[in-house]
């Protein structure tokens, strides 16, 4: 009786009714309609939608005006639509979700008690099949943020967080990839360093992430050269061609469920060492690699901010990294300031092509930055013995093999192209002569941002003044670009109301 | 430049869309309008609309059928068309809203710090305001949970909550309040106390709160009864008139942040002490009180669990009320089951009317702990003499003078009405012989939310055997009431799937 219930009656048409709502799905039904009232609908609940063997759960908004729906209609947003891929017109079922048991365990964590394997994996699966609202992940995010997950929880998280995904596996027995833990603006090293390690013939499926609080992610950076929305088959095929990828992780989806927690964390914009560490091992696990060598970046306004902090991470990525079964290696490097001269996807690939170029104006740090994570890469994977690798990554630079590498892996992803062009700019010029003493990296990320990064691509800042430089009265310090004239006027606001994002220090 | 950039381009005809968010406010703008492209707004774009003098911050859906706005349009969804009261076709002034830096400070609380006056007082103030979307107040809300707020926080989150709203003043000293701290299904003591010390000569203006995570709160209850949705003005006068008044504190909005707050924690179910203690007293200062009684029940599946944390809930509760200017009185009972038989809104109202009708059939244990606590705030008041207000509260709910105290409240109120019946029900019975033993009051609670209860005002249930009842195989325990088949299917299913709510013992 229940079952006839539950299937049967509750069947109504559906129509894509062509609202971006971002990643919540949302589903639309009429007040009216004979499924609200028997089932007690109302809006904001859960509901879940039943297309033959698919079925999501969707946020409910309640229809009242009878123009936008007909009655036995129900409307899907753009992502209850792309999740559920049903017919238009065809016939979807709407039912009661089953109440999310995991859920308790948040409540747990948010009181204090830890998760284990079970807990975590209970949750992790239910947030990579899309069961959470919103406020469920927000909850959950706030209750890991800081170093709220110690070290056996950031194990589960990182299993779970494996598991609940497809996992690659190459035949070759080293797999290497690298990762940056940043909070600086620019640093595309991974443009660099993919080329690099795949013209020697190492395998590297390395997926990127976009932007999460950042001006620009290397994924959003490498888009502006060419595709990056590449699935498993298709980056599979770009891995066996040329030896390296640089792909973004959410299209092949390694790490379903980071990618649901992302789009949360973004506005949220708080850190979670335990979620930075699964976050960045589940997805290298899951792109099958077993040699990964973590850049810590440590600055006053980078993402880690002492020696200290980054050897507490540095020594939980490789303690969680040999559980889950990857050798890491850890390279701290300094992060007072940003990384080549762009700020944004676009100003940041021409830092990137200059190096990769060797033309005589590239950004040395950024060039010097790869070459050291190669290096390590290279010496790891033993492909070249210890105190050479730096040697050997210059000379596949200098010579034009990774430039040359770069390009065939940019037309195995579909196709190079040229960076867009911001169609507005504005030079900040220094107020008076002095040397540039410090760099707010956060301010500076945030300015990049108001001018409308990563989303508009050609967006950012340019930084022409690195620590250091000894300015001018009136020599340009920044140039802001931006699509749109209202996002270029909110970054000056901001630029004005702010103290200095570049500080200058007495003129000698 | 940058003014006339913000104010007079940024203007769209505003259309009601229709569409029922619950309360977070939604604009709706096609993708391809000129505001989108220049502002470079987006999906989930937190946006400020503008409407003569009012503004709120909405999130934005846009749309990419062209069906549903035209180019010049944009939409608001219920909650945003109530907050900004626009003409239907008149213009509204779209823009970025400015960055909100209270954030910063719920960030800190979430990494550990502790929020003092000042940063206590900007979010709570960007809270009323609107100005905090849904993820924001999921992660304050956890940042705070379980007993993350000390003591002056807790101070400071109760005096930023009285300062963001109207206070209430009266013309007599003496002002009472109660307010009990359950997690127990039932317990509607408060219609029985304000109309017995109404009777008596004392002031006493009522706020009660809608269900957050119960199936009923006494709002809800007493508007089965009488209208709720009172405003101060009309609050006001029901008062003068009756010395009493049982309104919805919603609707007078004494304590707006809190009414933003319990949107969001009802769907993630989570407790705060901090909050707690905010949330009661805070609607105490601004209702004008200065005598409170608070009854804290302490039982097994009571939301508090043992004498420890009762009487630490209560020194919190006591202390924070002389910091704020309240005279607070804890009493703490037993909670190890409902009080009275029914759990939902109008199945706990019957329990209500019984009592003050003095009917035979009436639930003892909710008279019982009414007269307590009408004892206690007429003994805390000076009105009665010590150890003699259970006898003067016993007399006036006994000769009638509470029931027609009550009857003119509601009057006063909008009108008396009866409370509506289920149009379905379900008896479970017992399997066996055996004595009640325990009762899972969370379990009961989230059954009668599955029947429909609060929203579904006839929904919930009956208990038809308290514990130590002696029952024999077939005898009814609970009845559920339903106002629709599907929730009715989804309350038994729940208790099919669960272990026993009630329990048996041996049969003797």
């Amino acid at each position: 009786m229940t079952d006839s219930h539950r299937i049967s009656p509750n069947a109504l048409r559906v129509r894509r009714m062509g609202i971006d709502t971002y990643q919540e799905p949302v589903v639309y039904m009429r007040a009216d309609c004979h499924i609200c009232k028997s089932e007690g609908f109302e809006a904001q609940s859960r509901i879940t939608i039943r297309n033959r063997d698919r079925s999501i759960i969707a946020t409910l908004n309640v229809v009242h005006d009878q123009q936008l729906l007909e009655l036995d209609e129900t409307g899907l947003s753009e992502a209850a639509w792309r999740l559920l891929r049903p017919d238009a017109g065809g016939r979807v079922v709407l039912s009661h979700p089953a109440p999310l048991e995991s859920l308790s365990h948040v409540r747990a964590k948010v009181y204090g008690q830890r998760l284990g394997d079970i807990e975590m994996a209970a949750i992790v699966g239910d947030i990579a099949a899309g069961r959470y609202a919103d406020i469920h992940l927000s909850a959950f995010i706030t209750a890991c943020a800081g170093s709220r997950l110690d070290p056996a929880e950031t194990t589960a998280l990182t299993r779970a967080m494996i598991d609940v995904g497809d996992r690659l596996s190459w035949p070759e027995p080293i797999v290497v990839d690298k990762h940056c833990v940043g909070g600086l603006p620019g640093n595309r090293t991974t443009l660099v360093v993919v080329p690099i390690v795949a013209a020697l013939s190492l395998t590297m499926p390395k997926t990127s992430s976009r932007a999460i609080t950042s001006p620009a992610g290397t994924a959003d950076t490498m888009e502006t050269l060419a595709p990056v929305n590449l699935d498993i088959a298709a980056m599979r095929k770009v891995v066996e061609r040329e030896g390296g990828c640089i792909v973004w992780g959410g299209s092949v989806q390694l790490s379903p469920a980071d990618d649901v927690l992302i789009r949360v964390e973004r506005p949220l914009d708080l850190d979670s060492e335990g979620q930075l560490v699964a976050s960045v091992l589940s997805k290298k696990a899951a792109a099958g690699s077993n040699h990964v060598v973590i850049d810590i970046r440590v600055g006053p306004t980078a993402k880690v901010r002492s020696d200290v902090a980054a050897k507490t991470l540095g020594q939980r990525l490789i303690d969680v990294g040999r559980e889950v079964g990857l050798n890491v290696r850890v390279v701290v490097t300094d992060g007072s300031q940003p990384v080549g001269r762009g700020v944004g996807p676009a100003l940041e690939a021409r830092d990137v092509l200059a190096v990769l170029r060797g033309e005589k104006t590239a950004p040395q740090d950024l060039r010097v930055r790869a070459l050291r994570l190669a290096a390590a890469i290279l010496e790891m994977s033993g492909k070249v013995s210890p105190g050479n690798g730096l040697d050997e990554a210059a000379a596949v630079l200098d010579d034009g093999r990774a430039w040359k590498k770069f390009q065939a892996i940019c037309d195995a992803q579909g196709g190079m192209r040229e960076p867009r062009v911001a169609a507005y700019t504005h030079v900040v010029t220094a107020p008076r002569a002095g040397r540039v003493v410090s760099i707010d990296n956060r301010r500076l990320a945030r300015l990049a941002k108001l001018a409308g990064a990563p989303k508009a691509t050609a967006a950012g800042l340019e930084l022409h003044t690195p620590l250091g430089t000894q300015v001018a009265a009136g020599q340009p310090v920044l140039t802001v670009h931006a699509d749109a004239p209202g996002e270029l006027a909110y970054a000056l606001q901001y630029l004005e109301s702010q103290k200095p994002i570049v500080t200058l220090g007495d003129n000698r």
